[in-house]
């Protein structure tokens, strides 16, 4: 198949869905799944796939599904060297299936919680495919703008320096990183939540902070940080540090 | 009229309506704008009204509309006591003349570009009528997301950080941020320009950069911030600083 012409090969089309309300999913997006023909999505092995609930309601009747399951859970540490040669095989698995797809001429669309671009998993496909095969982008609400609305919190000002934190970093960097921001935004939290409290304490931003789990989805939970005594938090919620800067 | 119970009222409906292609607007956005009774935007005065401009096609047939038009242009520096003073007194006056209708038991529905919460023009409504007033706050796609799927730039990798700095800082604060990120979205360019680039080289990031002038939108310019050889930047340009952090 790889003597064809570039022309004939279909196009991998990569579907930001938002943050999680499913009315926040785009025009754009909607029209695209729409149109589908093969949808593909990443889950974890053994749960329902988050994009695909998303989506759903914007299939069409008849559609391939390419589920693209996880070989393993994110609770691995990320600097594991299993890990991360777990993932690698597990994309480039993926990459392979989709490139299959795309040499047979079909177009194959991506769904992609959040902004694809902003730490998604559709990156891993982006880079893999884009140089043998056209893909398109279409952008999503990021999931931290879901929280900043579901929060009701305005985070920016004026000249206000946004820092955006993966709580997966050491505690160190994390204090040191949010006492010298205007307001930032903490991702990742999982089991990162212990460290990411005494990080914000020591940084002196843990009095006006926001906890966000599941923002804009039916089931949301928002409490002031300060309120937030247990370390239980799932991987895709979130910290929010708002901004203090000049307010005309 | 304020002596009527607050049940009486009616709501601001804050709606983002994402970078610029309208079909970037959310499904939920775009159904907001069609249940609207009145729509207020901001605008340059003298200018169409951007904001007007990306959610028209969703406007229901019979609707009244609310221009609220800056008295001054972005052009003059942010510092000068002088815009601050005339902003303020153009926040108030707009946030009386909503405030006014929605004690008329109106609703109000305020259009926002990108995403209403971070450096938005709604944050001033917001502040000024949340405590008398139910507010509703649709999120939308943020301008920045938008021009990292203009550019098919991804963005942010793993542990990266990400930092969103208005370029309305001053050189060695701008240099300093952006030595000391991963990733970096510069946004509010304008007359900043030239600063702007003697920061980027300082900060070793001016060869990895990408300059995106009106991102999704039909006019879109995007290029590497390298071969940008002027100085001459729309206050709604970005320039992005894509991270190159682990990538399995």
């Amino acid at each position: 198949m790889s003597a064809l012409p570039a022309t004939t090969f279909g196009a991998l089309i990569g579907v930001g869905l938002g943050p999680g309300d499913p009315e926040l999913v785009t025009i754009k997006a909607a029209r695209l799944i729409g149109e589908a023909t093969i949808i593909a999505y990443f889950a974890k092995r053994g749960r329902r796939s988050h994009a695909r609930g998303i989506a759903e309601r914007y299939f069409p009747q008849c559609v391939e599904e390419l589920p693209l399951l996880y070989p393993v859970t994110t609770e691995i540490p990320f600097d594991d060297p299993a890990y991360v040669a777990a993932l690698a095989g597990f994309y480039e698995d993926s990459a392979a299936r989709i490139a299959a797809l795309l040499e047979e001429g079909r177009d194959v669309t991506l769904l992609c919680e959040g902004d694809p671009l902003l730490y998604g998993s559709f990156m891993h496909m982006f880079t893999r495919l884009d140089r043998r095969f056209r893909v398109e982008i279409c952008a999503g609400v990021a999931g931290m703008s879901g929280c900043f609305a579901a929060a009701r919190q305005p985070m920016t000002w004026g000249d206000d320096v946004l820092t955006v934190l993966p709580a997966t970093l050491d505690e160190d960097t994390l204090a040191e990183r949010l006492s010298r921001t205007d307001a930032a935004v903490v991702m990742k939290l999982g089991g990162n939540f212990p460290k990411l409290r005494r990080a914000m304490t020591r940084a002196g931003v843990a009095d006006r902070a926001i906890y966000v789990e599941r923002g804009t989805m039916a089931d949301q939970k928002i409490m002031p940080f300060s309120e937030k005594t247990d370390d239980l938090a799932p991987y895709f919620s979130m910290v929010l540090a708002p901004g203090q800067g000049r307010r005309p």
